[in-house]
């Protein structure tokens, strides 16, 4: 009995009908034409009695072997009653590799049953190599479960391209909110930071699970490993049917102590692994494998970034200024939010502020503190609760007060969005509107999350009845709208995304995600993931810039509003290491306020208007050309843009040096094209009794 | 029939004579005497339908009244088969109140069988009220299920001194780690951390367990609530037997949407229910309640001193110092750890020093730096992993050039250890011996979290096997044995420490923990809460300094080794944020440093010798006797010591005015009995080109 290619559906039929094919092809006595597929760059040899795929990347000679666990070509997950188990597809009874054309293998496991303690079941995978290029493509064309199981996932190839922990010199490479790269070796460190790091690669958390589009999720659909003389780089479908599981420096240990009584006899290892749901994927679902000799992770983000281009994601700032002249005003601009409460409440006790207080703030920046360029996002100027985001608050002074404001904002030639949210639902509204929620099949209201309780299908409805208000009495030239587009959306997210379009504004939004940029000029937080949240990776990682390596020139990007730059954060770090990695990076300087803090925060405003924000003007509509580590402890970085201005930062206490050029502590050094340089750092200093002492 | 005080023990046989005797009494006709205790100080009223209990603070005139979600007693939560529920102990048919003393009445929920869809089930405490003082002990008599169900715990009583959110001005009170104060209502805080903090407050996660005693737990065994008018406190027993559950500003909300489809009728609470676990407890596990008029987190600490001193738990460091006066050299101590890489590893590339380098590195501290006292904490000296400690490398310079090192930092009047650990197994270990675990019942090993996976009852042994022979080599002055004592031990925890003691050394050891304060000098990291694993308590809190108001005058306190103050961390803060709550709540300077990143950081040891290790060597062994927060976002801060020194600090970058005198950012103030007074700041600064610009 055929299951478990998705519930009936067009997919399933589709690979019903391939399969009935393919069942008369492998019906055949095995002639195997061959286990191998080659071309100049890359040969595929396919081991015949496990099936598992030997990876030559023949321009460095780098051979990536399979699974260095278990030689597992996969492994099937299934369920079966409330029980759920695995198969290793290499001990399948009959394993059987064909080349079906000269470019193209299927390896079809099929167990007999009771062969191995288990029942009969059949998968069959397809494997093709471009005749002119190092990609791969890998398709799974069957899966057959006996009655009473169910597929659950296919982790196929398993552990693939896998770097052995301290004798690869090498790293996983994975879009991680920005994009992060776990090394595959030991590396000089702070004490500190090595117990926490060491701790977390022994542990159970060392593996863990990505999807495309989620929240929390991969921000980009590929991944990939690399060693010094070849990478090897995965690319997942868009539809989020293939996830990544990382294996970062593990080797099961604490899995087979609780299960075996023993030691782990694996190696460790860094390996990204594809997971297939197999609710999900159709026998078109293919994952692309690019072998890039001596690439690394700005290689990978390239290769993604042509496909990106290809696929239509990638439409550039300068098009976009084309179409709309005040994008030009993101560059250079500090992104200033100023929380006065609305949401998560009106007139928050000892924070919201009035409009004519908003108002001090915007002429002191300009005036006082030199700011040229300049966001401004005010949070809590409405009457009302999300998602109905109107009238404008009297008590806080009224339509033609903050008009005044985002006149003089305008004037500046500066950008202003008020917060909205068109898809919360806040428990202590007092016109809570439970209507707005969606329901289940018993129409009974589904409150999910506060922050994206209301149903899609409304959100482009309610935007549409509260934004033009706004526009018509305010007159305002961007527009934030938070929260709806951090995730994967359906259709009514992309109409809420279409008319907020359609308005003319300059478009920002919270976190941002990939299939935004076409629309998008502005993410606030495609930055180093800040919160973990069961996520251990950030833990054993470094950031990178991979999303910008991508598309920096295609959408801003400034700091996430919860981690402003004046906030510390484990994972983040502090006002130094933020600062530093913005410009590195290539992101827009940020400040997140309560209008109480104003005071406390105006000499960081100064020094964005000096330093960070001319640098951003400098780049920000330029592509990030290239990334690299320069210090033993990946503290040191260096990056250069399109323009040809290259920035070199120290993230750490160490000085370093180089090229008989020594980075100082917390240090950074631009160098334009024409080569003018700035150098600078930063430090801590005390003062004690008038004393000042310097760190 | 009887089930669920425990398995067939002791406590159980008691229990069910125990019960004997009631079921005597309550199966008379209820001539209640009367369902209140009184004395001049508190009332408590039993409600005669639902059994719960109000309770009088009569001094103040608060009135803390039961369960605001649903006026509940308390919750029984069972097993049967696989499954759990719970039943409310208001909802018994039958509920008999009957004063049994004039100072003690019990409360007997029955359940006949059938009555609202529960089988017959029994539930009987006892709260009795001291004659003089404001103390109510609770009791819990008999626990009755029917067969096939499993009593699992008992919430008792339930969401019980509550405080109302955004109605009541007070806070929950809770030993985490140094400890923490969970405010019930809204205040001015940062527009990131406001966001994050609400956020959390708005889900599940602000429901949470803590035990005392485990790693990530209680540290000492109470916690309380707190309004503007009156404090209550509870004080659980020592073995575990009950468990504390916070509910932080949260009304379940998401667990009523999901289940009823719709929203949440109960009120927003900040309440801490004791959590009965019905296998640990006895019919003498005694939940005491202290009601204090006008109480707060200091008068709790307070009273708890005043109970850890009768237990024998609170030893003063000025009697440890009379017995070793090398005690004496922890006062204004810099605790510097110097992680040349064993554990976890041997010889780490990049990290590893020599002898020599190590000896230089002490040489510069002191004739350079100025630093006068310190306590040196040297990883990774052996040629053998965890637990052989033993014997000393020779690649890095053997045993007679480390002991030149003891003996200068000996001559310079420091302290010195290298870093122990007696009960790690590390899976790299070429030499790893299985034979150390401790066995399951079929004699399998049982390998758990490598740092603690030696069997508990060879701990002693293995240090008695090493640390003789490295004191008759080196007559080091000091012992950090690491991990072992960081969370319960039993015996075999209780001989090392025993050994440990026995050898007279001044004695540090990982994070501390309550037992062993009598034998213990320094606590490395009884801190701030600097890891969350799960524990979202730290996101919607505020450190208190609760364990030094109990125990400062008594161990000293340093920073935690992973979390130094010269890295940043969320929920601790970054250098200014460590530094500043470290002057506040009477902690010593601390530093935990990779070699090669000893350049980096001379700048830090000169500020520790200048101004953080003279303030405590003031205060290290005088009581905290005080600890307020002065600003409305609770970042200014002040406290005071036995001697006299008062510490106000400013925890964050806005100015603080009061009584003329204003609190820069990030600035502290110490006032010294004499009239001396230290004030300064710390301050951000950049150079750029040259130029200085000052945050």
């Amino acid at each position: 009995m055929l299951i478990t290619l998705g519930t009936p559906s067009r997919p399933l039929q589709t690979a019903a009908c391939l399969l009935g094919l393919l069942t008369l092809t492998l019906s055949l006595p095995c002639e195997a034409i061959g286990v191998s597929l080659s071309n100049k760059l890359v040969s595929v040899d396919v081991d015949d009695t496990g099936g598992s795929l030997t990876v030559t990347d023949r321009v460095s000679g780098r051979v990536w072997e399979p699974d260095p666990w278990m030689g597992s070509a996969g492994s099937l997950i299934y369920k079966k009653g409330g029980q759920s188990g695995w198969w290793n597809l290499s001990s399948a009874s009959d394993i059987a590799v064909t080349k079906t054309t000269e470019d193209r293998l299927t390896i079809r496991f099929h167990n007999q049953d009771g062969r191995g303690d288990m029942p009969e079941w059949t998968v069959t995978t397809s494997v093709a190599l471009d005749a002119d290029s190092a990609t791969l493509r890998l398709r799974v064309l069957e899966v057959k479960l006996p009655q009473g199981y169910w597929g659950s996932t296919l982790e196929y190839p398993q552990r693939p391209f896998a770097l052995k922990t301290d004798v690869d010199r090498g790293a996983g490479v994975v879009p991680y909110w920005q994009g992060v790269t776990i090394p595959s070796y030991i590396f000089p460190m702070n004490g500190g930071r090595f117990c926490m790091w060491d701790d977390a690669v022994h542990s159970p958390n060392a593996i863990g699970e990505l999807r495309y589009y989620d929240w929390d999720g991969l921000t980009m659909p590929w991944f990939g490993t690399h060693d010094e003389r070849s990478a090897a780089m995965a690319i997942i479908p868009y539809d989020g049917s293939v996830r990544l599981r990382w294996i970062a420096n593990y080797n099961n240990a604490s899995v087979i102590a609780k299960n075996h009584f023993r030691r782990s006899e694996f190696a460790r290892i860094v390996s990204l692994v594809p997971v297939w749901d197999l609710s999900k994927i159709t026998p078109e679902t293919t994952v692309q494998y690019q072998i890039l000799p001596g690439g690394n992770h700005v290689t990978m983000a390239k290769h993604y970034r042509e496909i990106a281009k290809k696929n239509g994601l990638w439409v550039s700032l300068e098009e976009k200024a084309k179409a709309n002249a005040d994008v030009e005003k993101l560059k250079g601009a500090l992104y200033i939010g100023i929380y006065g409460g609305y949401p998560h409440y009106i007139n928050l006790p000892g924070m919201a502020f009035t409009f004519d207080r908003l108002d001090t703030i915007v002429q002191d920046m300009h005036d006082n503190l030199g700011l040229e360029h300049a966001f401004v996002h005010a949070w809590g100027t409405f009457e009302n609760y999300a998602p109905v985001m109107w009238p404008i608050s009297e008590e806080l002074g009224g339509q033609e007060k903050l008009k005044q404001v985002v006149d003089r904002v305008k004037g500046y030639g500066w950008l202003y969005s008020s917060y909205h949210s068109f898809v919360s639902l806040l428990e202590h509204d007092p016109n809570f509107n439970i209507e707005l929620a969606p329901t289940d099949d018993e129409g009974r209201p589904l409150l999910r999350h506060r922050w994206k309780a209301v149903d899609e299908d409304r959100w482009a409805e309610l935007a549409e009845a509260c934004l033009p208000k706004e526009m018509a009495v305010l007159g305002q030239n961007a527009d934030v709208t938070d929260i709806a587009f951090t995730g994967k959306v359906g259709e009514g997210g992309r109409r809420l995304a279409d008319y907020l379009s359609s308005t003319g504004l300059v478009l920002g939004t919270e976190r941002g995600n990939e299939w935004a940029v076409p629309q998008y000029h502005m993410f606030e937080g495609l930055v180093a993931p800040y919160r973990i949240h069961g996520k251990a990776l950030a833990e054993y990682s470094h950031g990178a810039p991979l999303f910008n390596l991508v598309y920096h020139d295609a959408v801003t990007n400034f700091g996430k509003i919860q981690d402003p730059n004046h906030l510390v954060n484990a994972h983040t770090g502090d006002y130094y290491i933020k600062s530093l990695r913005a410009m590195l990076q290539g992101n827009g300087p940020m400040l997140f306020i309560a209008p109480y803090e104003y005071e406390g925060v105006r000499s960081y405003i100064r020094f964005a208007a000096k330093t960070l924000g001319p640098l951003h003007r400098q780049t920000a509509f330029e592509e990030l050309v290239d990334h690299a580590y320069l210090s033993p402890d990946f503290l040191v970085q260096t990056s250069s843009f399109g323009d040809g201005t290259r920035v070199t930062v120290n993230m750490g206490p160490t000085p370093f040096e180089q090229d008989d050029k020594v980075m100082p502590p917390y240090g950074f050094r631009v160098v334009h094209r024409d080569g003018r340089v700035i150098a600078g750092r930063f430090q801590h200093q005390a003062v004690v009794n008038g004393e000042e002492i310097q760190f």
